[in-house]
């Protein structure tokens, strides 16, 4: 770990990375062990080694997988699973999963396909299905709070793309603890501070079995674009990253973005009419739009 | 104009740029053609095109040039003077000149080697002895207004600089127009929204002559660490500079950095005991710190 000019056998990383971790959950009082954690399970390196660690770390752990019905070589989504589910049964831990197909008629590939968004921009349609399947199934689940494992890496890259960009809601929210509101689970991300390599090689030296190629979709995405750059000026200055990061956490702690900060906060006035969850708006909530969509353009087609 | 989607001929670029340069002016209330402008000029492109616009637009100019004794294969700061006094002399302009050897015993080479400042950071240090001569000029001079021709190239870079150490202070103060206050001048940045080979072409275009090569102090400076990248951004997305800098801009006037905003504005709190010039602290202020460590040295040496 150059950033901490600190060396570590195999022994002692696995020591030290979940010790690391579990200072983080404490600092930024992410979750205690006498609350319902539910982890975000993609199948890849850092959701299993996050929920390796939590589950060796004593928290009470629950996993969501969920399958977007995303295609490959054989199918991605389908080897994702089945990462998931193996991991998960050789702990004896409960793996929850909601199959978009199932539930919703159609792949993400297909949502994506037939809608603007998703042709223009896959990888911000998948996220928005995503955050809501995850938040609708905390909330419904009566969990405490829902984990992701976004490591340092993933949350450096989407605060560059959001400063260059001035996205100021973005800036405003992007704590690694979102705190709960009307509709919405606590949100928190323990990996924040840990690096993408780091998590890797925490995988690695566990055995732990995982998805390695990225989405066949996410070839071209921007972030990946950001993550070739800061890892240029992180080759060049070990730590970038992190202070990058740190030091965003800080300015918003010295109220930067605070305007943005209240009114995001307030734009929750409105649950949508199709699902009753919260949305911006007084209309149908971004995910109900993608299927209003479809029925509208199969009326039209019956119409025809 | 790769993200104005504009090609122009020879005769039609020199109109454009002078026009969008007064567009600008106007726009953001820089100054009128009834004060007197001090435009800092170092004998490179950007500076003599710009103080060429501004006298072609009729603005009442005069040119500072400060010598300040860098040495290359043939002295840089010598042959810098020169492209700007010839500059001037062709337009009957007045070119003011302060030579930092003459007025302070050190060129900023020897004061650079005998600082920890200048050893770490010359560019830093070169920027601070800048800064404070013509600011001082300028007051003195009683101008109404001190230009510079700091580019979009700069500004952005500047930015990212200031954004990835998230200096809130300097993220407050980002705005192409400083305010006048007690002990400072207004401060304004004509060019900042012009592309670096925009300004070049004009020069080029115009047949001004300048000063080619940089400073051979610069050569590994963070500033041109981040215009490579940008640039890359830049040939990737054309635009990426002007929006990355134009939404700054608005996320300021949307209150971004409010309270350091206002801190920034009330650091301002004593005068120098030296210079008499305003400084953040009661002692010495930043630059008249750099002679009093010579004279320290000088009579430590004394003693020996």
């Amino acid at each position: 770990m150059r950033q901490h000019r600190l060396s570590l056998c195999k022994q002692h990383y696995l020591l030290w990375l979940p010790d690391q971790v579990e200072r983080f959950i404490k600092k930024y009082q992410m979750f205690t062990k006498y609350e319902r954690v539910l982890v975000a399970v993609s199948g890849g390196k850092d959701s299993l080694a996050l929920w390796d660690i939590l589950w060796k770390l004593g928290y009470q752990t629950e996993g969501l997988y969920i399958n977007l019905g995303i295609d490959g070589d054989i199918s991605y989504s389908d080897r994702s699973m089945n990462f998931a589910q193996s991991f998960a049964d050789q702990r004896q831990l409960c793996l929850h999963v909601v199959d978009i197909k199932d539930q919703y008629l159609e792949t993400v590939p297909e949502i994506s396909m037939r809608t603007k968004r998703g042709r223009e921009k896959p990888c911000s349609l998948c996220g928005l299905i995503k955050r809501y399947v995850l938040n609708q199934y905390a909330v419904n689940g009566k969990f405490d709070v829902l984990v992701t494992a976004h490591n340092l890496d993933d949350e450096a890259a989407i605060l560059l793309a959001n400063t260059l960009d001035w996205s100021l809601d973005y800036l405003a929210r992007g704590k690694p603890v979102l705190p709960l509101k009307p509709g919405f689970s606590k949100k928190t991300k323990p990996f924040c501070r840990i690096y993408e390599r780091e998590a890797a090689a925490f995988a690695i030296l566990n055995g732990i079995e995982y998805v390695r190629d990225e989405c066949p979709f996410s070839i071209d995405s921007k972030q990946l674009f950001y993550k070739k750059h800061l890892n240029e000026w992180e080759d060049k200055q070990p730590g970038t990253k992190l202070r990058f990061y740190l030091k965003y956490l800080s300015a918003l702690e010295k109220g930067a973005f605070p305007s943005r900060q209240d009114s995001a906060d307030n734009l929750v006035h409105h649950l949508c009419p199709n699902c009753g969850q919260p949305t911006t708006t007084g209309s149908l909530c971004a995910f109900c739009k993608l299927f209003k969509e479809k029925s509208i353009s199969e009326e039209n087609s019956i119409i025809k």
